[in-house]
């Protein structure tokens, strides 16, 4: 991984069907037919109107490091059957032994706004190894995507607010940690506490002292004091372990010590309580003291309701400590990507795709096949709207004709001249990597020149608009046919 | 780690305040002082009446490889204040260079039922080393006991049915996927499709074949037949691609010809649709074709309150393949441990401890200062409820009196000869691992001792019977005393 966390191999990484699917392509021969998935999501998370695209670093590292090692085969070759012997015969075992990933992967960079039904990577390969990746890459887009938008809704409450993430004690795993640290910062997030996300990410962190500092004192002012004095240049007092008003005095009278040894009180923190009243009364004594440049941190279980609830009752809080809601990203924590097969053909690369498609009872859940792609028509004002296209389908024509999502008699015409952007760019060519990873500074900068393009509606926090995203006509045509012809009809 | 996932160092794997308050005991003198910290969390997750604690493999992995690095030390030294100076002075770096943890952990055994307010580990040592294990202890802890919980409450409802952990794919990152693949082992679930955990941690590994291996035949029989033959001892087909009682149809035909070769079909699996409807159809037509030892594999967002409604509603159901809603803890997920230092004393062993307490508006949030041990009383139906207790404040005199929670004028005497077992045992003893891990089979055996023993209202699902637990009369005082103490009364 490029994150440094893994060492051992993650080739197994994944669901076993995948593995016992992979033997029977090999055992029946299909294992080299040539196949398209696409990685795509069907509804934004939090019921919002919009997705931050996050994740495709760990893909790339993941992709680069996989091999199986000899002890992963071990391990394979241990695996029986409902009648005890053997999954899978020695030269099965042989085969992966050899293997090397071969795939083509297109991807939409990291940081860019995406919309339900817009594949985020597109894999095509040997249908063996399209299969083995589905799992690794679901479980690192899906989490990473999840936090990053989560990480973008507070930001926007925060508006110039610091938002600092504090979640590594309450995350899923300390790779739940890690990853959701990494999403955070690029979502909008200023700091992290997570020090070795902080190093290993070059996210900065940030933090001062807890409740327990406090406690292990006699009393609470020499706490402060003591900090002071031995962190001078880093001092944001909790003052709420015994009485947090109380507390409020106490840092004041450090500030003034501090202040008179050249350094400055750079914040208190509330941690519990009513946060909007005590920093209404904190900020009164601060400034009264003449500490008007010392700012406010609140923690405590905060999100991006209780934060627009606290700055619309006048809370003077101007940095926050978000941990719990957001890296576990609690009232949805999981994002349900899932990775369909569209298009298969035999070897040969002059024979024509056979078109793939997953029916359901629920239109939402049936699969659209094709060599996808997404163009995002955009004008001055920002962003207008996104057309799935097959690259494949309109010959050396541009597609022109986007069919109305919600109403397949509207169609949407764009001008031969309209400006617009593919968003799925190179990754892997035939298993070499060929994408130039920008580092994560960009990829967050990208997030909010993102989010900037898009209409405010779009971001609304409770029923936003939806942005506009359709098929392409020849697509739109082509999925219906096949629908047709699968129901008989 | 002992989960072998991680070869870097941890050691930064913790919040940065816990980094400033190290600096800050070691450059104030204070950081040899001996601290008591502990573990805990204020209420059960899921609305549920128990928890299941897990974690502590990791725990002693992260406690055993802790030391810092030459990489992580210069990291350090990269961290500036608000002035752009240092925050750690060149001595501290070297202190921590030369740091070897020397504190003495007791802790409750992965796999036993555990309450709210218990200590789960107890880390007694020098106050900076027992800071600095705050945060990756919390995520260890934290994460697995949520898991194994939720994993719990499912086999309750699964009964004696097959309980597999699709998860993989939805989990939040690699190890939230691993971690939880372990912890829903130990709660109760037979088998995981994770390949990796399988190989890891000895975790039996399940699965056979997705949507996308029919997709890629030209029709669906052709897809099961081929599958029959490649892997005829492991046929559990996924009848939904498009029509489900079709599918079932086709299903038995393979069944047919697996069946002439020797073989027999293990199952069906449906993904989607009305559950309870299609599987009592799929059950008659499998009994009708002679398939009465066909299992029903259902999956598709499954949680306990959905197999619940699907038991009652009759359906032919008897292995549940529960994915997102069991490795996120979908409804909650997190569990808000917490890690409080409750006792303090200078260097020498023969002075007494200063106990300690963290006050709250809300008495839930209070902590409760001392040594803490929990006694639980049993007798030959069950357990009968735990006392939480302080190991020095009854001197040679066993603790008899209980002080009832919810109200303090209410008393509960045990008698000398009430059978009882203290929870926290031995773990590390001056930095030396001196506890015998149990292998994770052992574990996952000993939470269904444990629930065995448990009232079974404590284990409904919904508004259980609250499991008494007490604190000793003793340590009941102690508290009550430091809180007035501390607000001067």
């Amino acid at each position: 991984m490029t994150n440094k966390l893994y060492d051992t191999s993650l080739s197994l990484l994944t669901d076993l069907y995948q593995v016992t699917m992979a033997y029977g392509y090999w055992k029946s021969g299909t294992a080299e037919k040539e196949a398209v998935f696409n990685l795509y999501f069907r509804k934004n998370p939090f019921g919002g109107g919009y997705t931050i695209a996050c994740g495709l670093s760990n893909v790339i590292g993941y992709i680069e490091q996989f091999s199986f090692s000899r002890k992963d085969l071990r391990y394979l070759r241990t695996l029986t059957g409902n009648d005890g012997q053997p999954l899978f015969e020695e030269a099965f075992i042989e085969y992966l032994a050899a293997l090397k990933l071969s795939c083509t992967i297109d991807a939409i960079p990291e940081g860019t706004v995406v919309f339900p039904n817009e594949p985020l990577v597109r894999v095509r390969g040997p249908i063996l190894q399209c299969q083995l990746l589905e799992t690794p890459l679901l479980n690192l887009v899906n989490f990473e995507s999840l936090i990053a938008t989560k990480s973008a809704r507070l930001r926007l409450v925060a508006e110039s607010d610091t938002l600092l993430e504090f979640g590594l004690r309450r995350a899923q795993g300390i790779d739940g940690g890690m990853t959701a640290s990494r999403a955070a910062y690029i979502g909008g997030c200023d700091a992290t506490s997570n020090v070795l996300a902080g190093k290993l990410y070059d996210i900065p962190v940030r933090g001062t002292h807890a409740h327990s500092w406090v406690m292990s004192f006699d009393d609470e002012q020499q706490a402060f004091d003591t900090y002071a004095q031995v962190l001078p240049n880093n001092v944001t007092l909790l003052v709420d372990t015994y009485d947090t008003l109380d507390g409020v005095r106490l840092a004041i009278e450090t500030g003034h010590k501090l202040r008179a040894r050249g350094y400055r009180l750079a914040g208190i923190r509330l941690d519990s309580g009513d946060l909007a009243y005590l920093s209404i009364e904190a900020r009164k004594l601060l400034d009264e003291a003449g500490f008007t440049d010392t700012s406010i941190v609140a923690s405590n279980d905060l999100d991006e309701t209780i934060i627009t609830s606290l700055k619309q009752q006048g809370a003077k809080i101007t940095v926050w400590g978000v941990g719990t809601k957001l890296v576990t990203a609690f009232d949805q924590p999981a994002l349900g990507g899932v990775y369909k097969l569209a298009a298969l053909r035999t070897g040969d690369a002059h024979k024509p795709w056979d078109y793939k498609i997953k029916l359901s009872e629920q239109a939402i859940k049936t699969s659209t096949p094709g060599i996808q792609q997404v163009r995002r028509y955009r004008d001055e004002r920002g962003f207008l709207a996104d057309m799935i296209f097959d690259e494949t389908l309109n010959g050396t024509h541009q597609p022109t004709t986007m069919i109305d999502p919600l109403d397949f008699t509207k169609r949407r015409r764009f001008d031969a001249h309209a400006a617009f952007e593919d968003l799925l760019v190179p990754i892997f060519a035939a298993g070499q990597c060929v994408y130039d990873k920008p580092d994560i500074h960009a990829i967050r900068a990208r997030v909010q020149a993102q989010l900037a393009a898009l209409h405010p509606g779009v971001k609304r926090l409770v029923n936003p608009h939806t942005y506009p995203v359709g098929l392409e006509r020849h697509l739109h045509d082509l999925k219906t046919a096949l629908i047709l012809e699968r129901r008989g009809e």
